[in-house]
């Protein structure tokens, strides 16, 4: 069965547009037929004949593009969103007006009633909606689950992560002056209330989620912005409905880590840590306190994960690949939709329109504890 | 110049007596000359004799001690107190009173007003009084204070501080029955409010404090006790004097985790990593965010650490070389003033009365937090 | 400019044919237009309509491939070869002699001899042709050597280099009873004088040439068989022209290694690391022995190996990267070529065949090494 | 019962004289009663009554103390010998003729005559003799020997052990010029006919004889003198009686490594890993290939070290108590030995005279074989 996809956003500069992809062509063979890749004309028209697209199927704006496509008989099954945070919520929603399954890059919106509104959209329209928190793409973030599921672990006890990056030390030292990336995210405008929280603290939250199916009920939080309008650095203490303490530190101006986002989930049995940088390991430790590296791809590895897996045990998957494992899932559901199958949860292990809400709902609640001096929220 | 010394507590079986004592012997030359080293007199008396020291000078209790020694003409030089933590306060006291210099296991005492009365003692009687934190005697805890100081990380924007260890877990899955040490740091007669937080917490705030020399403003933490009377987990939140987060966990059950204290200091400029179970390394993170490992010994190593440095680069030092380093200074302190020479700052590099102060004051704030349904306490 | 490309071997169940055709695609935009698969008509026609191969160019043999596919006129730019080792020589001899050029899985071939033909059919026709020896593709590799090239470590004193793996363990222990991959690697016919050395010691040969530019002079090699026809185990001592030394192990036995590939080069100025598990970081230690990570996309990275860098700093790049960054090079050149333009030498940035004759020379020596009881071999 | 012990060499400002000194301190309780500690006088004395010794066993030279000290009736029970490694014979010598238990430093001696001489003395005269192989005594380096023997990892397949040190770094690039530890080293006077072999690359062969029990039946060696008397750096191929291969690899020019030393021994049922500059740790890789970090202290640990190990999990130990972990076998068995107890076999784990023999024997034959074009030699 043939799947087709249109993008909105993602000319040929942009980074996550050229991401997105190479990780759907890595994930599954799948034909990109139409888009509104720019604003700029110029880049939007260049984009589409690289990619061999029909002149007649590269939009000037994504409003024409919703209704046109909608007509074609060989029309999307599917829209990718990576266009800026401001402009996501009205892309999708007109999209799933007009009966297309989205993926969108996240965050999902700016505000919670957006957000609420997309869900009841996506609910009432039956659409298939995926938002690309990455890193539950990975294998062994997966295999994480998994273990936690299965008791290897026994009861959590403590959930510590973080996300340092570096990349914004420059902005802080004021050594950038011209536009680009940096002054993106750190513009209102376009980053809405957040930039690190939104960017990367996020990340901390769904894929903590993801792993341990914990809920929050509330949270604390210290967002330091150093003299500028968003935020570059967080602390954020959180209370799951357990009564367990989740402890979760982002920042962009922490030197010496590049993408140093690391999840520890303790529990009274065994404790299990993955480290961004290094995916394809997975450290457990066992009740004597032994530690061990897990490798994906050896004989010993079991369960979901095994669905994406690609290749032997030794060599290294990355960024790419965890993208590719969310349109891998993502598609395949696909395909038993069209097909008329039932879909079971296993065939939905990605990131949905709910977990795209929840961040939303986080991100508010990180900055609202901030503003009232740190105190506690209920979430 | 001979020094002398003599010990409460710490008869042959003890752990921490013995290290103390294997520590002054790596450090200096220095002898043991009386003790009171059990409440057991056997074992006392057995103590005494391992160690050669006149029959005459065991002593049945600490105060006795206190005034037999105090008449002495080879009276010792200064006194160790490695006794359980809920009797430093009286047995400090009294030999103070009666003229003698203090070497004290952490924490100071129990209560604040303790802490005071024996900073106040300790003030009028000009008495070098030193408390053993430990990981501030490490080289490389020094190299780091001293590259701090002298701004190599730039503005300290973030500070980052763990100590897990996980040897309680065990008792947490109530393995433990018998009578041992666990069940004497768990029992509040003799650790007071608080367990983990006193026995390693401290540790944190205090070896931050010596390497940053930041000042807390105030705290917020959150403390478990899974059943217990005392807390085995907590996550602190500090602010400092200049506006500055710092984000603190100790735990004694969390698997995989010996005793991984580890303590990162984040600055504009760069950043630095010294963890305790590989504690030769110190790793700095320069402005272009490539991280560098530095190991004591080497030939661009300098300052106060050099002090106290031993053996060649490569050959590991570790937990006897650290507190023999607080008593090298300690003792090197000591033949100054009792040469009537001045007593310059660097050297009372090691902890002191007042850092025990404000040791006990720390425990406090964080248990109260924790009780006030975890609020800011300002210190 | 489109270019097209046609596969011998490779088909759906092949490992190594499918991380080709995802290389490509995360290369270049590449066409896949012909191929014969599979010996297994079945097999070979449902590999062709999976990527929508035109029924017609889907070939039961090689040799009528080759003739057929020289007639069309949008014939393939060139032909990759993925089938097993036995067979590289006669389908790459008469590809060129058809004038396609040629991408060819390592090693080249089988006998020295063999070798060599194809190298002299090559060059007198022109053929751009490339062997996929997949670790001189990745970043940091390029990187450490422009760092050696210009003179970062000074003059190499020592070159230590090491490739254990585990997988075969099993067979060692006598657990692997049918037919499969291991019997295909440990199986005279296919892998002809040699499994371990000519499957991995070869990479070791390949990339250390590709980072240092040292030639070897002479080599003496241990190889282990433990009873098996073929070897699972070898210690080979190298003589570089300049007197210098390398130390090479490379194992399939050795537990607790999955793809456990690493590089180290030693000069009078600094050293250099390579780890093939964690690719995009590359260690280097200075003057002072102090070591520092420097990671694949940071600013301070530089050099040829920006012309194949895709994701930014911290999003960990792997395989199939490694195995794009070949194609993309090669695809580049082709281009070039094509065009009439000069190719350039950092045009050619890719392995070529006297790579692919010096490897299938180095397998040899050290085969007959080993078999004459260990003397020194002169290349 | 009371110790005591002499020494010879080893003035207050010598490295490794301080060493032992601190070594014993931290392993029992013995005691400095007589010495030879320089041949300057003044040094000599010095350091006499910096250890309160008695001036009348301050000796001018080594043949009158072990004349003088044999007639006294508290003589030392054992002679420590910690000069220059060309006088190490006639010291030993002499001091066994009259009866003194020995402890030397490496290597025993220059020549394998004169090493089986001293052998043979030792014998006729029940001399304890141990020779400070440091490396034997890390808590985890018994470990290791402890899993070998109860088969943990099966057979042996490969020994792969490195030593590499940087800090004659300076030395090749002749930034040193006054006298000094260098000088010393690289001088043929007081080093004999090797550097590095003799220094580091004789712990290698030492450490895999203790963690192994494999005994060298034949090697092959190139060593690099880089225009100096002497070796700095050295690749060795040994095989054992049992056909198995072993690779080491020493070298002092080695960048980037303070003191090296790393011992890998691969099994066909696991794997072990030890490094000296963590050598808390031991890294285990079972039959599944998955890595586990072993630290000394844990609940698991068993066997031999537990006899000599201090300091509970997780804090640090390193080369002091490596040093005293062979003393206090050393004295242990002393003192067995004076009560006229039968000595049992693990009373015996510290490197003895043999050892040392076979220790000389090695050296000569890497010396040899460099020689001799690097031919193998049998043993």
């Amino acid at each position: 069965m043939k799947i087709r996809y249109a993008m909105v956003g993602g000319d040929l500069g942009a980074f996550i547009g050229e991401i997105h992809r190479k990780a759907i062509n890595l994930a599954d063979d799948v034909k990109l037929v139409s888009g509104c890749f720019s604003r700029d004309y110029n880049k939007n028209k260049q984009t589409g004949e690289h990619y061999f697209i029909d002149a007649s199927r590269i939009y000037k704006d994504y409003k024409t593009m919703a209704l046109e496509e909608a007509k074609k008989e060989d029309r999307p099954d599917f829209i990718v969103i990576v266009t800026p945070n401001n402009t996501h919520y009205s892309i999708a929603k007109i999209f799933m007006l007009n009966g297309f399954n989205i993926v969108c890059e996240k965050p999902l919106c700016f505000t919670v009633l957006e957000a609420l509104e997309l869900e009841k959209i996506a609910k009432e329209n039956n659409i298939l909606f995926g938002v690309t928190y990455t890193y539950t793409g990975y294998s062994m973030v997966k295999y994480m689950q998994q273990l936690i599921k299965d008791d290897k672990i026994g009861n959590i006890l403590q959930v510590y992560a973080e996300y340092p990056q570096d990349w914004l030390i420059s902005a802080l030292n004021n050594e950038i002056s011209g536009p680009g990336l940096e002054i993106w995210r750190m513009n209102k405008e376009f980053s809405g209330i957040t930039n690190a929280v939104g960017d990367i603290g996020t990340h901390i939250e769904q894929t903590v989620k993801y792993v341990t199916g914990l809920k929050i009920k509330r949270l604390l939080a210290i967002v330091n912005r150093f003299g500028y309008d968003l935020d570059l650095n967080a602390n954020i203490l959180v209370e799951y409905n357990n009564g367990v303490i989740g402890n979760y530190w982002c920042s962009q101006i922490a030197l010496g880590h590049p993408n140093g986002f690391k999840i520890r989930v303790y529990g009274n049995k065994g404790s299990l840590t993955w480290f961004q940088e290094t995916p394809d390991y997975l450290e457990f430790a066992n009740a004597d306190g032994i530690k061990s590296k897990l490798i994906r791809g050896a004989s010993y590895v079991y369960g979901n994960c095994l669905n994406v897996n690609k290749t032997p045990k030794g060599h290294p998957e990355g960024y790419h690949e965890a993208f590719a494992n969310i349109y891998k899932t993502y598609v395949k559901a696909l395909r038993k939709q069209k097909n008329n199958q039932t879909l079971l949860p296993e065939d939905l292990d990605f990131p949905n329109i709910t977990d795209g809400v929840e961040g939303v709902k986080f991100i508010h609640a990180v900055i609202k504890s901030d503003k009232d001096d740190s105190v506690w929220i209920n979430l």
